[in-house]
């Protein structure tokens, strides 16, 4: 792997600055509005998100900066500590497009290292070639430290319609060249001839300085730069979050970092690229980006096929799906939603969760797993008068104490071991140790184990929704409802 | 309602003898060997052997004699308690065919009603016009009771090729004639020509004696008939079923009726009927036959659509199913298990189904819930060490005084009331509360109320398997496990 120094640059810290508040709906069922793509594993054990963090862990790279939205912190933090992985985390109040998240993080970085060089990825891109990604990054360091904002453009392979393009002009260093011009998706023959003339994809990733692009951003809207320092400036800690300032955060105009500052300022460049880079807009792409077998299908999970071709099917939660005579379709069977859509249709999945969204259906935006900081829980089965749970409490992990008016609750412990509060006792469970909850008790439940402590709630009662909590104390700070 | 006697025909009662031992696999994944189509709802809220039932219970019919197979006696039990008719159920050792079945019941009724005349009935075809229907019968009637071996001819509406065809011939009372010769299922071509020859559709549902039956095979299979009568006279009586005896019945040679009886007998008649009547062969049979949107698209459960025509899409236990830019297709979407398929190619599911059943995948046979002679249970959740399931237990049900080796459970009562057995206690458990049985501890659930019971079970422990089970006693004798 080449170190920056071994480049011959001088020594310098680049810091990744990540962002994955995006909700995305191309890929549902998988992905939902509680689980956007980037939080989910798409072509490896890792999650998009974690496939990103990883790229840039090498002694070349700060610990990285985050930025989300409020309702994906815990999942953030969870995703980071898996991998071990220490962070900046900023939490917009809510999103405002690419623009004010990449202006947040400079302004953050700017008060702690006014030299700062931001890498600014997409958390849900698929670049597989790590060494690749990280050595466009170190041919770009030195035009990005002089004061350029350098984009990653891919060479591309094929006339896609999907991507902006860049269109390179005279040469800064090295391979870096002036941008000359940015240009909006093309049709397939204006796209055919953007290659001839040798345009890259825009990959929507960046390298460039915190005080340079703050400056640019600045020139073209400064209200939308002074409203983002601000919220900066105010940001509390809460846990291990940073939150930035909600009145003027959301005071900030919500355009994209294309829009507001790359198409206007006259220090944008491009390194050219030649790793396979996608954005993973939809299932069709991520198809054309896999592996196939010799009848061009991709599949996960338990699959079987009779004469069926050129298809993406997957199978999750152990259950099974059988295609027959099929061509170019994709099937996506999750637990409780299957999508069953024509290939070359893909981008239009949006529009079938908007519809579906629109008639109420629970399964356009949410998954029966909920992820909580504590840990996380599923319905297993839900009647009108009972519902049964699975909840998983990480180590460490301690739910609110909290009371119900509306029903009683078992819990069974099945893995791990669970520190059980009820009124004024405290017990240990292990193993096959159960526990009743009469309705109105008070009680919380705790991990202070190694391993995962899984149980089984058995709730009864006359109404079960979720709302039906009274928190009297909550190390995650969610006394009002969260 | 038309009766027998309003018709002039002197009073005689028809023994309606329902076959149900069929284990087909053309309607998979809602259909499997455990639990095959005539047992399932498909198109009413009743199952088809239930609708076979309802179709024949009038003043003309006496209580049905159902043939069916060991393994679905406590099915064929449940579905006739919910309609709450009586009647006589012969259990097949194995299954051999339509031929031995027929002669079975043939020669039980011979035993107590010498003139008896049977209504031989598929539990698994479709026929709305119950009306209709009942007027054949009457229109057959006295020439079955004169000796003629009657099959309803169904009048074809288009040239079908999964069906075989009757030739009629010369008149023999009323509407009734001869049978000229029986035809296999022909090419589309052929079946066109039959058609204009007036052929009509062999529907394998029969009226006729059950003497005249007898004598015909026996002329052309005396030892089928020697071993089936002496199975129906050693027959003993378990719980409510009559048990053919094993030894003889499995030397009978297993045969269709067609084959062994029709198609040599001279005896051989046909009734032209012109209600609509399906064998629901497979979904494209279903879809076939039943209303459409405008879009031509069958839809059942929550399904969405977006530019998707003459599809059946089937979504069960509240799974949603979504359908993007796809025409003529099905899609069957159950608990565990979706079958994608070309509507045109459905008559190749039973193919997809050997293929699954021989990589051993659990769905291709088997669904989640399993039906026992007290009620049924379904996993709601198995991992490791751990297994979550229902069980609903019917008013007057009692599980098997029982023990595990390996596992201890919890049972909690979300509906209903139990009377749990652990050891020396017997204890009555209301709704949200719960017992614990150790490993090793002897234990019993019964439902002694008037609804039915349902418990949350909760086994943990090293080893899940249902054969971890000792019987000590057991209402429906299965002290052996079965």
């Amino acid at each position: 792997m080449l170190d920056v120094n071994e480049r011959g640059l001088r020594s310098m810290t680049i810091h990744p600055v990540i962002l994955c508040g995006g909700k995305g709906s191309r890929l549902w069922p998988l992905s939902r509005q509680s689980m956007p793509k980037q939080f989910i594993p798409l072509w490896s054990d890792k999650t998009c998100f974690q496939e990103t963090v990883t790229r840039v862990r090498d002694s070349a790279f700060a610990d990285p900066v985050i930025v989300t939205s409020h309702d994906y912190r815990f999942i953030v933090g969870q995703q980071l500590s898996e991998l071990g992985v220490s962070a900046t985390i900023l939490l917009e109040p809510e999103g405002r497009n690419s623009g004010p998240a990449i202006a947040a993080a400079a302004a953050w970085l700017l008060e702690r290292d006014p030299d700062s060089v931001m890498a600014v990825l997409a958390a849900d891109h698929r670049i597989d070639d790590h060494d690749g990604f990280r050595q466009a990054i170190f041919a770009a360091a030195g035009a990005a430290e002089s004061g350029s904002l350098v984009v990653f453009g891919i060479k591309p392979d094929a006339p896609a319609t999907g991507y902006g393009y860049v269109k390179p002009g005279d040469p800064i260093d090295g391979t870096v060249c002036h941008v000359e011009s940015f240009v909006e998706k093309p049709d397939r023959k204006t796209a055919s001839d953007y290659i001839q003339k040798g345009y890259l994809w825009n990959s929507g990733n960046f390298l460039l300085r915190a005080d340079t692009v703050l400056d640019e951003y600045r020139a073209s809207d400064p209200q939308t730069v002074a409203a983002v320092e601000e919220a900066v400036r105010l940001a509390e800690n809460d846990l291990d979050f940073t939150v930035l300032q909600s009145d003027p955060y959301c005071r900030a105009k919500p355009q994209s970092i294309d829009y507001a500052v790359m198409e206007k300022t006259r220090a944008a460049a491009v390194v050219p690229v030649s790793y396979a880079w996608s954005d993973v807009g939809n299932w069709q792409t991520l198809w054309e980006l896999s592996d196939k077998s010799e009848a061009g299908n991709l599949t996960r999970g338990p699959v079987d096929l009779i004469d069926t071709h050129n298809s993406y099917i997957d199978s999750h939660a152990d259950r099974l799906t059988a295609v027959l005579g099929l061509d170019d379709i994709v099937v996506i069977n999750t637990q409780d939603a299957v999508l069953v859509a024509d290939r070359s249709r893909a981008n239009e999945v949006g529009d079938m969760v908007k519809l579906m969204a629109a008639s109420g259906r629970e399964q356009a935006l949410n998954h029966r797993r909920f992820d909580r900081p504590w840990g996380w829980y599923e319905t297993l089965d839900l009647a009108d008068r009972y519902q049964v749970k699975r909840v998983v409490v990480y180590p460490g992990g301690r739910l609110s104490l909290q009371k119900h008016f509306h029903r009683s609750e078992h819990w069974v412990v099945v893995r791990g071991s669970a520190i059980a509060t009820v009124d004024d006792t405290v017990k240990l469970l292990r193993e096959g140790e159960s526990i009743y909850i009469p309705l109105g008790g008070i009680h919380r439940l705790e991990n202070q184990g190694k391993i995962d402590l899984e149980i089984i709630e058995v709730q009864t009662g006359s109404y079960l929704g979720e709302d039906d909590i009274v928190r009297l104390d909550d190390v995650y700070g969610r006394i009002k409802p969260s």
